[in-house]
């Protein structure tokens, strides 16, 4: 296949020397020895992703991948399907929850029209990759064709690569706005995960209990539907969006310039299942901004063994909580490269 | 009592009204129902103190209250005594992890010199304000005198007063430093809220097994000599700490003006046990920065109801959780300033 031979090969970050040698500096900065917990867990990460003891996180971004879902029409979500192309214009006009988080926190944001039911004019922070005007209802058939799918990852490689030739980001955000995702996400994760629909189907945008049970049984149609599907292309195909698709490729284009990918929720997660399939050690990369409120979110972040920055009931998307967790990298990072050791500040150890 | 008398009252932010204009104005915000969780509650609780449905947080500052401990000659800490003078000089340096996370952050740091056994040379962001060269082993005796303890609660509310004359801070973070005061604060806050010693007693900077049973022993003890002190501010003078008698004081008065208090770990807790003692609408002003990982803190949290915003297993002190929280304050209210409406964007409702 050719999109196989495009996928990147991704450097491990195992790296015995410099992890010794990062270990080695916290040990001696002027604090107890593990008194900063996961602060310092991350600082070694974005190290090892930086291969040097003095990583920055100086310059980041958020990408925030939109589009349209067929299964929208079958009454998953408890907003119209109109609101995908209508929050897409708020994010252009800088008034939704991810423009404000990425104000505050000094994150440059883009927005990727990867296939809304929409013609957008063109914008400054708009990069037009629309696949289709959405998927097809994956209750009654694939998502998209084979085609669209890897058409859809290799734009997101692109879309990384065109943008980081112009700035060198050390840390980029996923985000996601499509009425309908949290659906593909559920069935997704489910096939991925190889746990039952009821495990990882939730409210999304906030169905209410017999909007839940209605959205559950689209779900489980949809899964018998497509029993036969087993790669995870073909799972990404059947039950995916284009949205999820385009960060696959983001993210494994964002790993091979060795970015830390910073996950947001649930439908960000689900992409990463399957990027993680493609090739393994894009995870390496990845940092977890938060525990999302879905249930399925959990399950995921578990078997992905990942380690949540922040648990604030997210259920949001847009990437508000990979902008929310930014600033804890930079912290991090500045930790590592600036703070003074023991010697050096004449402190006295334990 | 004269420092009864000079503690200010507080205003309580139980203002239905307000309450009610926050509560739509977020209702109306572009984003389903609930899905910003805490950080929704944050912008809630800053647009209350601030007495507006358009908060702001963009000054901050965090002051650091060092002192020393008698109790630290009983071999409670896994570091030398010495290290709370010397851990001050690298704040002064600029070189800490608060230093690092404040300068991430755009935080304004001051050091208080509560009480350390040491002479310091004048410095912009040192504050003089030694109450002694460090309180009395408590578990010998008082740890100081009712005078002691009043003086440094009228000191706290000055620091604030004073500095707050110059920039007018919307957020103000507590931290500090003194070998020995997780004792301190172990021995308080069993008292305060009547639970067992072994509950409250932790590794502060990293004591071992043997450590740990030893530093238990030697609270017990003092709890037993102590068991005849009844309100906060006796149990203050006698298990407290220079920096946390000052830390209550300067909660004061920080709520006094209409500030947002974010409240560190396991010892800045313990301060705020006693000033919510002794004037309970100060709780309605703290922001809870994170869990620490001290047993302790855990149930002190329980007993305040609080919702801490990070959980990352840090036990630094410092006010460094403070600092890591920092930039959710600012966005959390941003997000209620900043944000579009439904209407304003176009944007359709469930």
């Amino acid at each position: 296949m050719r999109l196989l031979t495009l996928m990147p090969k991704l450097a491990s970050l195992q790296d015995p020397v410099l992890q010794a040698r990062l270990q080695e500096r916290l040990a001696n900065k002027t604090m107890p020895a593990g008194a900063l917990g996961q602060i310092a867990r991350l600082g070694l990460q974005l190290g090892l992703i930086q291969g040097t003891d003095r990583p920055q996180i100086t310059n980041t971004a958020i990408i925030l991948f939109a589009a349209d879902h067929g299964v929208a029409n079958r009454g998953v979500s408890a907003f119209p399907k109109a609101v995908t192309a209508q929050m897409v214009l708020n994010f252009l006009n800088g008034g939704a929850a991810i423009n404000v988080f990425a104000r505050s926190n000094k994150i440059q944001l883009y927005i990727v029209d990867a296939g809304v039911d929409y013609e957008f004019v063109a914008h400054p922070k708009l990069i037009a990759a629309k696949i289709g005007p959405g998927t097809r209802d994956f209750s009654g058939g694939p998502a998209m064709t084979d085609a669209q799918c890897e058409q859809a990852i290799e734009r997101g490689m692109n879309i990384v690569d065109t943008l980081a030739a112009q700035t060198q980001w050390q840390a980029l955000g996923f985000g996601e706005m499509g009425i309908g995702n949290s659906s593909s996400a559920a069935a997704l994760t489910a096939r991925m995960l190889n746990q039952p629909i009821e495990a990882c189907v939730g409210r999304g945008t906030g169905v209410d209990d017999t909007g839940l049970a209605h959205k559950t049984a689209v779900l489980r149609q949809a899964l018998a539907l497509h029993s036969g599907a087993t790669t995870a292309l073909d799972l990404l195909a059947r039950l995916g969006g284009f949205e999820i698709a385009m960060m696959v490729g983001a993210m494994l284009a964002a790993a091979r310039r060795r970015m830390a990918i910073v996950i947001d929720g649930f439908i960000v997660t689900s992409a990463l299942l399957v990027a993680q399939q493609l090739r393994p050690a894009v995870r390496e990369y990845c940092v977890f901004a938060h525990r999302s409120s879905e249930a399925g979110h959990t399950l995921a972040l578990q078997a992905l063994g990942a380690e949540p920055l922040l648990d604030l009931g997210l259920r949001l998307g847009e990437g508000s909580g990979a902008a929310l967790a930014m600033p804890l990298l930079q912290n991090a990072a500045a930790m590592l490269s600036d703070m003074a050791s023991f010697d050096s500040a004449g402190v006295s150890r334990a």
